[in-house]
């Protein structure tokens, strides 16, 4: 039996490594067009940005190592140039002439290719994508001969670790965003921080806006100008192409393999393409998201090597019904300097656009017990339906939001309910959590929520809150005169229960909207108004969420 | 209506501030027999240790700030000495007298008390437990005024930080347990690599051996000694009591209410006792344990407040069948010196006990992508069913330990296999973890060796494994030679495929049982062996497992 992979990196190297161990006679020949297999194309932002400082510690095997370690036939440098499915044979072009290979069963694993928009100038030496080594190493030698000032274009995982690594080698960076804001997969209120911190580190973001060119501009301080859509002009030494990528179908179409409307390549349960002897895996596949059922590709490289691996099982007689592919979560993160963010599932804008009744609570507890120094706080967003089903979470921090996004998303995965999450027993000592855990307070104000013991209202509702209810304000005097909505009514919630006829009279006909710093003390406020029988809500997530949210919100100073 | 609460620490603060939040018209009476309510406990031994500096960051609230936010009525140093449950009343001494109250919900939440093992001496001044802010005052009273030796009888959670804390003070620690290893709870070869770091820092561990007496020693270098079953004497300065604790259900079993066999109070899932207006929550309630089904006390922060919280719910009306009561995973983590040691579930110990059929597979894999500077092996155990079902969880890391077990919480709160448990899709950066992280891999070894890809052979079968089979090490000749198993064959995995034939000759008709550092090579070279014919099986975690479960184990060095 002959298995022929197209595409050596994980998908592709997980299928064929996983072959090996399942069909020790099995000819496994694995054609990669590039000049590396098994390459580490995560670190690659790490060692642009020198934390990963050998190049070599990229490369985890080579052709000869797989060969020694599991009789592979890794060919690089051989690129597929056509498949042909009646014939089982794929066309090979190599450096040493084209060849025919047939096959019994075929993996396509060619992974996923730069996007790259209609913006003139993207073909000047200065402009790179970072996908493969060699596009480590000319951003590498870019900023050893001396490139002092970088635009990147594209402000999601890649771009924001681009940007990272180009700031730590001590340029001066641009980031470029068409979306509203940084981080697109979070929401705003939650890409807000992460933008605090690109700024904090002088990265500057500008978003909401397209790159329409780039130029050369011999002689004068930078190599090339980067014109944006709005007028604004950035001089860059170099500039990093990061504005996603799309699937490479190419091989796949040709051959008349079914693709999504995204260009994906379709495949079932056990990774088969329409062509029973053809198996696809990775950042080429159509995918079903778990929570929206959306299909589309979702390039990671988790599902990508469980694609690869699922592949092999399927060919070789393995797969159980266990074992067949899920929806995807899309869980990811990233580092952005000293802050993670990271994310699973749907989040409110996803659920909003598709129309999807949807809970969303914001929180902002301690990454461990407050008591122990050095508690960071956690930025908490969790979503849920109305039946309890949690569908998303993000969370920021400077510590101890990927722990809480992957509990989340094997929640999410595990099918578990608010009050699932509520009841999880997760390891409590006070140097890594709280006995009641930031995922446990989630899955307690969720429950508020659903039994109308918590009625929220979010930051985005401000302007009507503002014109239509009394802004109830119920942090300390000092905290309120340090900066608080005009007109807000300032009464602490330690002296709520004797203030209440106060309030009543203040508020008249309208409604009381609640608040305080980060939304606890004001949910006890607002339990007491509402069983005192004002209509009354609280802010999800307090003025921390709000002044996220609403970057251009001024506030008051001083006593009202 | 008045809703009264025995207890003012964990579960009981939990119970009143719900209670209130729920309840804003009710009576709520906290009587707590102790100075503080509300402190942090488990905070204790880190103020020992001088890391939490203020005694005031562990008293998290006053009875005056609980009326001020929260309208309770909180009286401390009341104690409850009867519960007339006929009349609905309780028995209260106080300074100021005695008196009786009456309720129409009573919350029992009067935690544990430490035990008080048979041992002479044990009320010498010298003698603490660690359970109250006086307790930590007196054993850093004890370490200001010159103590330099210390022996903590007990090496679990509190035993060890205890340990930790007064050897970051300087002092010379000796730690007893009658258990045969530190850390009971885990199983024997992931608790020597806890023993190891304690013996790293300086921490002397005597396990399997009772301490019988401890003795004044006016005049002699240190003020007490600790005397051993075994005849081994240890001079200390301070003692502190560990071993233990048992549930407060004294007042609960006075007042007729039904106590397990372990003399802890039993209740429903709403909490509730076998009187209709008595509810209990915390340390001192029997729970069922989510996996074992074994009916006991589980003395843990976070179930303590879910408890509390639930009483409040079930007492005010809003118990959905969500909310009921879960069985207890007994999840728990804690920090020694600079590892950390969590863990969930079911341990091996246990399932073997029980004569609950199980498999266990042990790993080594990095926190995070071996590429990327700083990762940490996470030494990781799981146990899951014959069915597939995951059982338990342990893990041992410098990094990324706590995270590994709050995912396996939650599956197995879920009820995942090990078919979900390989998929779950967890967020992973180089800087988090890898595209296949260490749950993932936990969970294809797993799917392995159900499906019969992977046959295990464990360190505890060392011995007849030696006698019976042919030990094929498959590291390289350098490893070899740095130490190996007297009579083991060296062929390193990659020459493995062109010498199979000497190890079918030297095997003989012995099995071959093959190994190599963490079991991944040796996976390789098993499937290769297993589908070559031969009698096969893989040593669970290689040797860095074998080396921890037997660590009286001689190695031979050189080549064979």
């Amino acid at each position: 039996m002959r298995i022929v992979v197209v595409g050596g990196v994980a998908a592709g190297m997980s299928a064929a490594a996983r072959a090996r161990r399942l069909a020790h006679d099995a000819e496994i020949v694995v054609l990669e067009k590039g000049e590396h297999v098994s390459f580490a194309n995560c670190g690659l932002p790490y060692h642009v940005g020198e934390e990963i400082e050998e190049r070599s510690s990229l490369l985890l095997h080579t052709p000869q190592t797989l060969r020694a370690a599991l009789d592979l036939d890794v060919r690089t440098g051989h690129e597929v140039t056509a498949i042909d499915p009646g014939d089982r044979t794929v066309t090979v072009a190599a450096a040493t002439g084209s060849y025919t290979l047939g096959y019994d069963a075929l993996v396509l694993a060619p992974g996923a290719t730069a996007v790259r928009p209609p913006i003139e100038g993207l073909d000047l030496p200065q402009v790179r994508t970072l996908r493969t080594v060699p596009d480590a190493d000319a951003l590498r030698d870019l900023v050893s001969d001396g490139a002092r000032r970088a635009v990147v274009l594209g402000a999601g995982f890649i771009g924001l670790e681009a940007a990272e690594a180009l700031r730590l080698r001590g340029l001066e960076v641009d980031v470029v965003e068409l979306a509203p804001h940084v981080l697109p997969p979070l929401d705003a209120e939650l890409a807000a921080l992460v933008d605090a911190e690109l700024a904090a580190h002088g990265v500057r973001t500008l978003t909401g806006v397209a790159a329409d060119r780039v130029t050369a501009t011999p002689g004068a301080g930078a190599a090339v100008e980067v014109g944006l859509a709005d007028g604004t002009t950035l001089p860059a030494d170099l500039v990093v192409l990061a504005v996603g990528v799309r699937p490479d179908s190419t091989l796949a179409r040709a051959a008349g393999l079914e693709v999504d409307d995204r260009g994906a390549i379709v495949v079932d349960d056990a990774q088969r393409t329409s062509d029973p002897h053809i198996w696809a895996a990775g950042d080429a596949t159509s995918v079903r998201h778990a929570v929206t059922g959306a299909l589309g590709p979702v390039p990671l490289a988790g599902p990508a090597n469980r694609q690869g691996r699922r592949a092999a099982d399927a060919i070789l007689g393995r797969l159980t019904p266990g074992r067949s592919a899920r929806g995807v979560l899309g869980t990811a993160v990233v580092r952005v300097f000293g802050l993670t963010a990271a994310l699973t599932g749907a989040n409110r804008r996803t659920l909003e656009q598709a129309g999807t009744p949807h809970h969303a609570v914001h929180l902002h507890p301690g990454h461990h017990a407050g008591y122990f120094p050095g508690a960071e706080q956690v930025h908490l967003l969790m979503t849920f339906a109305p039946d309890g089903r949690v569908l998303g979470a993000q969370a920021v921090a400077r510590a101890g939001a990927d722990k809480r996004i992957d509990v989340l998303a094997t929640a999410i995965a595990a099918g578990m309910t608010v009050d699932d999450v509520a009841e999880l027993e997760l390891a409590y000592a006070p140097p890594y959590g709280s006995a009641k855990d930031p995922v446990n307070m989630a899955g307690f104000m969720a429950q508020n929520v659903l039994d109308g013991t918590l009625r929220l209202w979010h930051a985005d509702q401000l302007d009507d809150v503002r014109d239509e209810a009394l802004v109830l304000d119920v942090r300390s005097p000092e905290e309120f005169a340090s900066g608080h909505l005009p007109g807000a009514l300032n009464v602490p919630h330690t002296e709520l229960r004797d203030r209440l006829d106060e309030v009543r009279r203040t508020a008249g006909d309208r409604p009381v909207r609640v608040h305080c710093a980060s939304g606890f003390r004001s949910y006890l406020a607002h339990r007491a108004l509402d069983q005192a029988g004002l209509d009354s809500a609280n802010l999800s997530g307090g003025m921390l969420t709000l002044r996220a949210a609403r970057p251009d919100l001024v506030l008051e100073r001083g006593t009202d």
